[in-house]
């Protein structure tokens, strides 16, 4: 187990570690002790896939800091992050009778920690929450800042809450599962960081393309360890999204419209993130606000670590229509972030 | 419309106003807008009772601040402050296109505030909130502090979050249509804020039980006033109830003993914390923490406003397997204030 420093995001009374490193998952219970004095009981919320993998680990490291868990599987994929599930997660809770002093833990990826965070939003007004992120884009950005939610029919995220976790757990080792195309989906979130906010890591990430893409433990976690620092600086600065941290969102309102428009799992959110953020600087070149090289830098890059540079062709029009729907729009802020990079 | 001093709740950036009045609903638009400077689109839940009281008053005094509104009309009573009414609010609010920046406007009871409020604090991840209570019971206790839920079949309260109106409005005027049996039920939870922290209160409250069961204005106006102060005080220092908000739970524990006991619906709350009270007050003379007398005036004043006083007989092994149950068992509670009271 590698010991280096927790970034801490720094919100007052809510402040919190984000741990890094492999190995982390077997001493996951020691890491939950620290963060939450007092627990004493868990409840895991995991998928069946990530569950067989590292379920077993984490109970076990729970056991041996004498905390007790049951657990509960939800099944994989973005429809399954919905009202009902998340009434099935509450229900079982009551009927084990769990009360407000219990934590619970997201084992998986974004769904898993997002419906998972909201359980813990809403258990008896509020319980403790610790992640632990499996895939790489729940590392880089959902399993950081208290973005919790479940989908509507009529919109994704659409119910939802900002509730922290006490501590986010992240090892790296997980990511040796993890298919390439979701490795690749993950990366192109990392690529945001250097787009919004540092040209150097930008410029990193250029040069790292190929050691990210096979998943090198030095590479990873540096991009990993860059990624959760940005995201929490943002996130210390404007935790409920008043301002600055709608910048996180560079490249969404394309996303959305790419998911929405295809249908949601036909591309990844990372895929569609990618593809958005090459359309958002190309919209900012012709602003006057980026030069048409950076566009050519940003499409390059997001391809060689594996992720598709071209929008899917759903026409001008639908484009349009589908982008006045999303509750983030960020017409300025891709303007204003195509100025300062 | 009277115009006296505001209770400001003092908790930071979410501090907020209690107005309290006679003929303030008339001019809600005006108020909501101080709090709210840039709202537009407001959403009303109500119920059918008080909306055809009430709901014509309030939606001409919004567009007359030149706000728009849609209203939801939810079933009276405590089944109806479920999972599935909560979806149903949510929905209606998407289907009709609201964005964050709506606000969400509770005209009712404790169940339209309750279930409108977690509604607010969900929708979109959180649109603000304007609290209209309509009886007793909501202005002198659940408008007041953020405490928004929904019930489970498992429990009471068992979903829910805190989330601060950005301003609570009562008008007094409204208590003239309220059954006389919810008044005396208020009037009770009134009582408890003597009872927890000024025996001069508690006093005022024995000498003017007659006029507040008559609903005289100055009395009245005087009660909810001072209610409010005490929860404002109590909600500031400790908005989550990690500790001395415990404290306006008093008689709680009896009171969802009797209600679980009995079936919810058969007495109302303010009824069962009266009589909760009582029995809370003789259990600390058993402890040596009160006198004999004080359980007498205890008894007497829930009386004298209209309240039953003894404990429905459920039988000493049901009361003690209700009250382990009670997530806000409040046995140190009970100990301790009735030491100082």
């Amino acid at each position: 187990m590698t010991a280096e420093k927790a970034i801490r995001v720094g919100l007052g009374e809510r402040s919190y570690d984000i741990l890094i490193g492999s190995g982390l998952l077997s001493a996951a219970g020691e890491s939950l002790l620290r963060a939450i004095p007092n627990a004493k009981r868990c409840f895991i919320v995991s998928n069946p896939t990530v569950f067989s993998l590292y379920g077993q680990s984490l109970t076990r490291s729970l056991e041996l800091a004498k905390l007790s868990c049951n657990h509960m599987l939800i099944p994989d994929g973005e429809q399954y992050k919905s009202w009902d599930t998340l009434n099935g997660i509450l229900t079982q809770m009551l009927t084990e009778k769990y009360d407000r002093r219990c934590v619970i833990i997201a084992l998986g990826g974004g769904v898993v920690g997002d419906i998972a965070g909201l359980a813990a939003a809403l258990f008896q007004r509020g319980v403790a929450f610790m992640q632990i992120p499996t895939t790489l884009l729940a590392q880089v950005d959902s399993s950081v800042g208290g973005k919790v939610a479940v989908n509507h029919p009529l919109g994704k995220n659409m119910i939802g809450a900002f509730h922290q976790p006490k501590c986010v757990l992240i090892d790296t080792d997980t990511l040796v599962t993890l298919p390439d195309r979701e490795l690749s989906a993950g990366l192109a979130e990392v690529v945001k960081y250097g787009l919004i906010g540092d040209f150097a890591f930008f410029e990193w990430v250029e040069r790292n393309a190929a050691a990210l893409r096979r998943c090198e433990p030095v590479a990873i976690e540096h991009a990993i360890r860059f990624s959760c620092a940005a995201k929490a600086a943002v996130v210390a600065a404007d935790e409920t999204e008043q301002g600055v941290r709608a910048h996180l969102n560079f490249g969404h309102t394309f996303a959305h419209a790419i998911e929405a428009g295809l249908g949601y799992g036909v591309w990844l959110h990372g895929e569609a993130v990618g593809a958005g953020m090459i359309a958002a600087a190309a919209l900012s070149a012709r602003f006057g606000c980026l030069s048409d090289e950076d566009v050519v830098r940003t499409r390059d890059v997001i391809g060689s670590l594996g992720c598709p540079t071209e929008l899917p062709a759903l026409g001008a029009e639908r484009y349009w229509s589908l982008m006045q729907l999303d509750k983030k729009n960020d017409w300025s802020g891709a303007r204003a972030q195509g100025c300062s990079s």
